[in-house]
């Protein structure tokens, strides 16, 4: 089954202590698109200028990513720049130029509509719901978040909440959302305010399924060296929902491996800049780290 | 097997926004000792004042740990104050009497220098050094420390690691010990230090063993509450070499398994304040908490 992704289409100019990589091809849609082309098709959902390279086009049809619902339009490509510092757990933003993001709204292509599996990923929740309003009853959504959204748009995004059947964000946005410290209790009250499936995402420590089977502690593939985390989390989602849209069976029984899929494919995104590693990327050695996950975590 | 646990006897004075509890037992050794005794026969070495309450030397025999190399010497317990902020990931010393442990001498009955598990806690390295002068040929030496050791006598400690075979520390230590931020790069640097197994505490995040055999990454058993965590790293590595002491076979094939009933052992103490809960524990919670994170890492 496919997956039909609608979020940022973006370019990034990304620094950190040892380079820096001006225009790289980003976004949270770009990312999770990509990691979701492993397992099954994608339907990608965005706009971009007529500045946009005809390079990072062609990436999306080596992957056989359908760009019916991206738009080209007059005007520039969502351009955003950031700086890393040495730990790379802290980041800066020097620039945020929105271009024909401004004004985006997310179209769907009358084919589009009756998509089973659904990822919104991060975006104004404004458009997220815009999206859920054109699909026919898609079978799994999930939708990802930021904390600019907490901070700018929480009336819109707890209206988004009743509607998804699967809710992503990291730790410390679960903490601004709920004012709990302990992220078991923060899940509770996350559950309260809609989602069936709740995804708490820490970073290197790994990721938290709630679900009404319990929880599922999902460890992060071991990295000695982060080249760039830019899109680590939308590539952990897209790597899931594709997982998800290529299982058989329910998701419920699916959704564990689904998450170690997107978290080796996230592991692959912070080898490189952008998604210079994501897109060389062949699904043997996706395989090759979800049984090294087995072998780490077994005992 | 047994296991010979030396480390720090103390009283601690705990604040937290919730509660407040003066001189509870504690000390690096007696939470150390008490979760190693659920596991196997522990020879606890240290040394405490006239003042030491009766009911806390019954705690210790209730767990039958063996109470030949505590010396109880004229003069005040070892006491300690701290205060924890609302996250529990915060907490400030209020107070340190040292007290007896000012001049405490670490000295081995004749019976206890055989004893094939040695666990260094948490204590000056120079005074662990003293304890394994004394040892004869023990089968497997793991030593625990904290940052105050790093910055105020980090030569000790740097002889301490050519001696022993495992070295347990916390995420920040082994940052400031290899001035890496990344902790897989970091595991690498300490191996080059001396000790073939090299375990990160990463608290609620679990810990990582870096063994010939490569990685492990054992998970935390997730708690809703904590009560006060102080403590928690020590029962981890008591309850480690505990485990450790009474399996079959080689410390290798074991030193995973004994890592989940380490960490078992620290969530138990971290729902109690000092050792209020984890003195009250039975093996069969253990084992089901144990049984749990099998389920909660399955994939």
């Amino acid at each position: 089954m496919s997956v039909l992704i609608v979020g940022s289409t973006a370019l990034d100019s990304i620094k950190t202590p040892h380079a820096e990589n001006p225009r790289l091809l980003g976004g949270s849609a770009s990312h999770a698109a990509v990691a979701a082309s492993f397992f099954a098709p994608v339907k990608l959902i965005g706009v971009v200028g007529e500045d946009f390279p005809k390079k990072y086009l062609q990436l999306y049809r080596r992957h056989q990513i359908d760009l019916a619902g991206l738009q080209i339009l007059p005007g520039k490509t969502f351009h955003w720049s950031g700086e890393y510092e040495a730990n790379m757990n802290h980041r800066r933003t020097l620039l945020t130029e929105l271009g024909v993001f401004e004004t985006f709204t997310p179209t769907l292509p009358r084919s589009h509509q009756a998509t089973p599996f659904v990822l919104l990923a991060n975006i104004a929740p404004a458009l997220q719901l815009h999206v859920l309003d054109q699909m026919r009853r898609p079978r799994f959504v999930v939708a990802d978040t930021m904390d600019l959204w907490l901070n700018i748009a929480l009336a819109d995004l707890l209206k988004l909440l009743r509607r998804i059947d699967g809710f992503v964000l990291n730790d410390s946005e679960a903490q601004q959302l709920t004012q709990e410290d302990n992220v078991f209790a923060a899940l509770q009250k996350i559950h309260r305010l809609g989602p069936k499936y709740v995804i708490i995402k820490q970073g290197s420590h790994g990721s938290i399924l709630s679900s009404p089977k319990g929880f599922f502690l999902c460890p992060a593939y071991p990295l000695r060296k982060v080249v760039d985390p830019t899109g680590a989390g939308d590539s952990f989602v897209g790597g899931l929902m594709g997982y998800l849209a290529s299982a058989k069976g329910s998701v419920e029984a699916n959704l564990r491996r689904a998450m170690i899929y997107g978290s080796v494919v996230a592991s692959f995104c912070c080898e490189g800049f952008g998604l210079n590693r994501t897109a060389k990327l062949q699904r043997a050695a996706i395989e090759q780290r979800v049984t090294e996950l087995e072998r780490l975590t077994k005992f």
